[in-house]
């Protein structure tokens, strides 16, 4: 069994109006020393036993063409063997 | 400056419709390797100079206040000094 991590965040330079609302949020409760909140997504995955470079290989695919939207998201994927 | 990076997860029980339909289009697409998904947030905060076990407590309640539903959500927290 594979078990796959894919964390989603706005590119740099990208507006990123959730992070800036949950900012205004916190800065409102009196969290004044937050400067800069990116709000992204984290997804797990878990797959059935395929070898890891494979598993790999697809879920680079799923992420370009579902997970994330590669024009204005960086992803990362870490890949993890459980039992 | 301390950067801290927080996960979100629905809790384990919890229903996930957002996963289930993630995990359902993957497999439409084509990946039918995929068993389960579980869909959460990823935010990345920046703060300004503060002790790390202040930074860890204050987060804390953030998660609590707005950044998680604790009856619904876990969260995870990690602290990062960076120059």
């Amino acid at each position: 069994m594979v078990i796959a991590r894919v964390y989603v965040t706005p590119k740099k330079g990208v507006l990123d109006p959730q992070g800036k609302a949950v900012l205004q949020a916190l800065q409102a409760l009196g969290y004044g020393e937050v400067e800069e909140v990116r709000v992204g997504k984290f997804m797990e995955l878990r797959l059935g036993e395929l070898p890891e470079a494979e598993a790999r290989s697809r879920l680079a695919e799923m992420c370009e063409k579902l997970l994330a939207n590669p024009l204005i998201e960086d992803y990362r994927v870490e890949v993890e063997r459980a039992r």
